[in-house]
């Protein structure tokens, strides 16, 4: 099948970022979409650093127009952000009749009914997946996952720099002033922070996630929106005292009266997993009748998370435009005619981390002979300890390096004949997930 | 728009739960579906006790071919589970041009391959959601949110039986039997449970994320498969002091020679988000190279989370035959003749409960005087505290049940003009998510 044609409107963080996941994933992309995914031109203000990026193959244009109106492009992805250049290039977009992907919550917050009704009229598609919570998949859940629910409420962490700011006023008693400098500096937080700070950015987002939960139109001038400037150190050390964590939360709940829709800083239990979210990470719980608790958890913004949404969103397009409808999407991911025969590997060739525990007869030089066999079969020791079972007897703790799974039997099979090891020996495996 | 006709093979516990979702959120779901979705027939071996749930509307069969055959019907449910009549009767419906959903991970995981096979060359789609951790979205959000990426590793707490085997284990230092025994009392583990505690249903489960990951061939037969019986109280207490939790996880990973599959007790460090899923909980962790981790969490099991999942995908279907392809999933959810408007709340009516901080003088009866105010205004109070702030003042903290923000506000106005009250009160919202 001949490839997608995308335009590009953009190549900063987020438009570069397009551009490298497309070019490093080309062909596991292919497999999945049934064809392949290709940026033919981007719209940029400075030519010869995108010249840089994108080499001699893809056209430059300092015009978004020109790209808007290509009969050549299929697909317009929009990371240019604000709501002015962009709010006219997409609606000029859907106008040639062009589908649309874009990152910009807050065009879609407060333009986003005009933009959606003009799609729906030309029959093109809106992909704004990267909009909300970044590479979290967080719309598609709400749109297609839990299509069965009445959505009672969804609570969300979704802004990185405000949650990176609470994590370190807590775990280091610093002042909002402070954590926000060195944040700037890390770049976590932007030259003038106000949108994020004052949890204006999170309100884009929340407005979309509640129309999504209770089919309303989307209302940004309706959401209640309180930042974190305001919070003290001493506020965040009175919360967990009382067991609970503070964290700046995008609400909106369904009421008999009507949507409850609210960003500010909250007390959250400090046992739950959200409470648990931290540094510049997104979470988002949902709640429906049926399913419960679901919660959604990753990176919320970045030049490559931002780009897995809005490449996730081109792949929709790409398989929407399949011959037979009922192939979209592959059963297996995968397209059929592009499965792998990539082998499954025995357990030997694992390479992880081992827990071991060896009861042994407590007598010298023990610890000395287990060490040395670990040592010859190239197996190194992370942590070590004993503890005393019975009078004449102690169990010994091994945590290993990550250390190849044939290596590590072997050993234990030299262990299990020595003299002074007793039956039972225990190998537990560690996945530090790094 | 005619309804989508379901046919349901089995009304057990899955079945019912989607019998109920459907009664129950009928409006709701097709307000996204863009048309009604009808269980027109069931296939059950107690008629009698499927009239009680169906009522008399609903064709009630013994015979799970006559649906299967039956040309008014445009969907077959399979709930029956097992690899035998669950087996024959897919291969069936799919002969006959039927989509089918199902949540049989054994039967998946086994046959997969020339199901998946029938199915494309028939034409016709085969969801599967429901066969992996229940009402989390996680295939959809492999086969379709994490396109973008080349994905390199899985790991998956996939069993809600031994999660909770595990959690009680930890928490109460019991032997794996006794927690086994109150799980079977409870309802959590089968009278014969060896699938779930030896680990062959995460296997099933496990078998499946594989292949959506790497685009290969369903391969149960190849995976390594370790249960939890064998564990024994004191290593959890061993892997706690060494900074580590025990949890039983289905990981695939890619390597250079081919891919890992293997399910098998292994250590997490206690800080990690999935260290703290606890109960019958399962989740997800994907990580992409774009999108870096992702984490997915709910409800594994049990009847309305599963439903909830059978569901879906029969939206899925329902969308996928609308007229216009590009409109099969709404922009925002709902279909946009479907949108509502329900209004969205002012904050005065939020209810939820309060942190609140009073710097006061320090003398006899300011305390009284608070609380009485609080009182007063229908407020009461969970936790109190108060700490010296220097030689003549103090703050007080009020943890307060859930209020009308509006009452909290109106208390705080009167409360500012107490005399002995500085003026800084902070207030701040409490969410316990229940």
């Amino acid at each position: 099948m001949k490839p997608v044609r995308v335009g590009l409107l953009g190549l900063g963080v987020v438009g570069s970022g397009v551009w490298t996941v497309l070019a490093q994933n080309n062909a596991e992309i292919a497999r999945r979409a049934g064809r392949l995914i290709e940026v033919v031109a981007v719209a940029v203000r400075d030519v010869d650093k995108a010249r840089a990026l994108v080499g001699d193959e893809v056209r430059i244009t300092t015009d978004g127009l020109e790209l808007v109106r290509d009969p050549d492009i299929d697909i317009i992805v929009e990371l240019i952000g604000g709501n002015t250049v962009a709010r006219s290039l997409i609606l000029e977009a859907i106008a040639q009749g062009k589908h649309v992907v874009t990152a910009n919550k807050a065009l879609l917050a407060s333009d986003g009914n005009e933009i959606f009704a003009q799609a729906q009229a030309r029959g093109v598609i809106v992909g704004f997946e990267a909009a909300v919570a970044g590479g979290i998949p967080i719309i598609k859940a709400m749109r297609e996952g839990l299509t069965a629910n009445r959505i009672q409420w969804v609570a969300g962490i979704i802004n990185g720099t405000t949650n990176f700011i609470l994590s370190e006023m807590r775990a280091r008693g610093l002042p909002f002033e402070d954590v926000l400098a060195e944040a700037q500096r890390l770049g976590y937080a932007e030259a003038d922070p106000t949108f994020d700070v004052e949890g204006v950015d999170a309100a884009h987002k929340l407005t979309l996630l509640a129309s999504l939960a209770f089919g309303i139109p989307v209302q940004f001038d309706k959401a209640h929106i309180e930042g974190i400037s305001h919070l003290a150190p001493e506020d965040i050390a009175h919360a967990e005292r009382l067991g609970y964590r503070i964290k700046l939360l995008g609400i909106t709940r369904r009421r008999a009266e009507g949507i409850e829709l609210r960003v500010h800083p909250a007390l959250v239990p400090a046992g739950s997993l959200i409470a648990n979210v931290e540094g510049a990470m997104n979470a988002v719980l949902v709640h429906g009748d049926a399913v419960g608790d679901t919660l959604y958890y990753g990176q919320g913004a970045g030049s490559m998370p931002t780009a897995s949404a809005v490449v996730a969103d081109l792949v929709d397009v790409a398989r929407l435009q399949m011959a037979d409808p009922e192939h979209h999407v592959p059963y297996l991911a995968f397209q059929p005619d592009a499965m792998s025969d990539f082998p499954v590997l025995n357990m030997a060739s694992v390479r992880t981390s081992y827990f071991l525990r060896l009861r042994v007869d407590d007598q010298p030089g023990v610890l000395a002979d287990l060490a040395r066999l670990l040592s010859d079969a190239g197996i190194s020791v992370g942590s070590m300890f004993q503890q005393p079972h019975g009078v004449h007897q102690a169990d010994i703790i091994f945590l290993t390096h990550e250390a190849r799974e044939g290596d590590v039997d072997d050993a234990l099979a030299a262990i299990r004949d020595l003299p002074f090891v007793h039956s039972g020996v225990i190998r537990l495996r560690v996945e530090n997930f790094n």
